[in-house]
């Protein structure tokens, strides 16, 4: 079998207008969809970051891929990868997630591994977590993903998705957000974006999501960074109850020197909430400082970032070495992406927290999978009994994808320039602001 | 594809009369040849530890294989196998590699493993290498592997093999046998096992190797925790110049803090000669001490008792990740072993030195696989352009080994006794010795 194409698709999906300490989700999120086809006709795809920087780093690399065993492609890429995997603490505490330079070739090398996966299983009928390693569970667990948000369901013009959720700015309204995504899905779990209003405001709001749906249902709260040392030891100290119990406290400082002076005074004042990340720790060289400084309990891995779904498995078996914990990260994604969280998901046993996914944001009118969007029953995703990652294109709707792209001005994720756009056209992301 | 059977073949396999720290090899050493029948009559097969124990493991697991998916078996078995691999800071110092029991359940994940991996290969029609990530090599090196042994070839009675080696236990025999595995094999780097004559005399036959191979072939040195960490340093300080520029000074005394010992006085002399394990680290349980003692540069994987080659590749990521090298272990073994660590260590990026092997000291009379032994050229194994492992069982020699089994009146290895019988009857292993 050798691989006869390498396609690369820009697409633009409406996004809600999200609130996070980067700033603001644009109307379209923007995503890459690729394809490898096979000699004998089969067709493998993913899902990756989206934009030109993305794609301009695939096209780059499609003279290797073109006439590659799909078989032999990652090993043939890998020394590649590696002499330019050369950045370490690459730390994303400045750039939102697909646009850190420094793991770009790691983002390229996982998106051509996870195409190569998933044409190998659907040529030889094998879903993608038993390529890897055999599946340890059927079903992966997600968390609801509550953020605080505007009006609208993203999209511009003509082009507005409905708004299921509503304007959430407050306590209350947050309640009623996670309730509903939790009537609908049935999450088990709940990632709470934080860093976006004042840390007593944000403090009220987790212990209205304690009060509603505690202590049966872990609590995480993420403010990416937003809050001093002494700020992050303070909410710490304010949500013991809220945030233990199989919940976290994720990236409530800058830096792994900053997260590890919060994880010391927090436990010198007998405080045991664990802290996550997936902003101090983003690449594997990271983690010798995170591991000296007990800077973090749980890295979130991401196989669109990490270097594909081995690495994450790596990384996996590495957290367990040093008794670190491991969730899954995400971004604003459709389908494919998250079959192939569910996939990795799936097959790395070391996996302690439910994973992610900004799935419920996206709508069905941008999905572009055969079948429509991924069903979460019961908080999590069942692999199918289905070949590879166990979903394959809706041609028409991948077309619809790529018209709202090219009619958009922007190429990159900008959630500060949103913000001045939208909110305050002084708007600066601060760190940190509180 | 449904796995119908599992056969489990124990084999004894002539051995010379080799020596260690740990004693003297027996005239025959133990293998279980392991297949698994799929349910359309291919079949995969491995290689790994010999005698009752891990027999029995195998015996006990028959039941979860037969009817199994070989490529769900691995992650099916997982959990039974994690639950179970409870054992940190199972350090082998005491233990010849194979019998230590408290990873019994890693060796038969592992063989369990390859097998599936081999069965799925030959089903599919792909190498093993580029099953599990793809090759980044074909060549995979190994090293010469000398000892210092008595006189005899392996094997007892009617039935022993020609002495090619003759004995060997003072500098100038030693040269001699190396100048001899080099000429054959073509070895690029040599592995010396010490530990068994008067530091003095090691050091000396390190000297004059260094003298005729040295400097373009880097020379270790294991004498598998033989010494005090006075004699450690002492010893390194000698060998500076002959264990620096690609070798290393493997396992010279025992536990983690004993090496940690040895590495801090020597860069305190300014000598930075690396140390290599596998003794001290053998599981990942024993990793963060390791690293907190800066104990270990170099870890000598071995997929027989890490869990398998997946596991190597996490090991190896891990090792990448805090800048200690990668080697690997041997023990005695034929050439579906040798295929084995030649398919992992090709899709290992982060394989820093060649590869042990033991195969230059067992013979054309005992090997198992079809077309007789592996090639090794210019040092290396190179990765055919076959299914699975690339090897197939030649049946006659298998029911040979069976045989030789059933007549041995012993079914582990015990190296203190054989010394006690061959050579000294008062003999301890004793550590440190020096």
């Amino acid at each position: 079998m050798k691989i006869k194409d390498l396609r690369i698709h820009s697409i633009a999906i409406a996004d809600p207008p999200l609130r996070s300490s980067y700033g603001l989700h644009a109307p379209y999120a923007l995503r890459t969809i690729i394809e490898l086809e096979s000699d004998d006709g089969i067709i493998g795809i993913n899902e990756t970051y989206g934009g030109e920087a993305p794609s301009t780093a695939l096209h780059a690399i499609k003279k290797k891929v073109i006439g590659a065993d799909p078989f032999r492609l990652t090993g043939l890429i890998n020394p590649e990868m590696k002499s330019k995997r050369s950045g370490h603490d690459r730390s994303q505490t400045y750039l939102v997630p697909g646009e850190n330079p420094l793991d770009e070739t790691s983002r390229t090398y996982a998106a051509i591994e996870v195409a190569c996966l998933d044409l190998i299983g659907k040529s030889i009928g094998v879903p993608v977590c038993d390529l890897i390693g055999g599946r340890v569970r059927d079903k992966v667990p997600f968390s609801a993903y509550p953020f605080y948000k505007h009006a609208g369901g993203g999209g511009e013009g003509n082009d507005q998705r409905e708004d299921e959720y509503g304007e959430a700015l407050s306590p209350e309204t947050l309640v009623r957000q996670v309730k509903k995504m939790i009537d609908q899905y049935g999450f088990g779990s709940i990632k709470f974006k934080a860093g976006v209003l004042d840390p007593e405001l944000e403090i009220e709001t987790v212990k209205q999501m304690y009060k509603e749906f505690g202590p049966s249902v872990p609590l995480r709260m993420d403010p990416n960074s937003a809050w001093t040392v002494e700020t992050s030891v303070k909410v710490g100290v304010a949500l013991v109850k809220e945030l233990s119990g199989g919940g976290y406290l994720e990236d409530p400082t800058a830096s792994i020197p900053g997260m590890g002076a919060v994880r010391k005074k927090l436990l010198e004042l007998g405080i045991d909430v664990p802290l996550a990340t997936n902003v101090a720790v983003t690449s594997f060289g990271d983690i010798p400082s995170a591991v000296n400084h007990d800077a973090v309990q749980i890295i979130l891995c991401d196989h669109h970032y990490w270097g594909g779904m081995r690495q994450v498995q790596h990384l996996a078996k590495l957290a367990e070495t040093f008794n670190i914990g491991l969730s899954m990260h995400s971004n604003s994604h459709l389908g494919i992406s998250l079959m192939a969280m569910a996939h990795v998901a799936a097959a790395t046993p070391h996996l302690t927290y439910a994973c992610d996914t900004h799935y419920p944001w996206q709508s069905a009118i941008d999905e572009v999978v055969e079948g429509g969007r991924i069903k979460i029953e019961d908080g999590c995703v069942t692999i199918p009994e289905k070949p590879g990652l166990g979903v394959t294109l809706d041609y028409d709707q991948l077309a619809r994808g790529k018209e709202r792209y090219t009619k958009l001005s922007y190429r990159k994720r900008d959630d500060e320039a949103e913000m001045r756009k939208h909110v305050d056209p002084t708007w600066k992301r601060i760190l940190p602001r509180w």
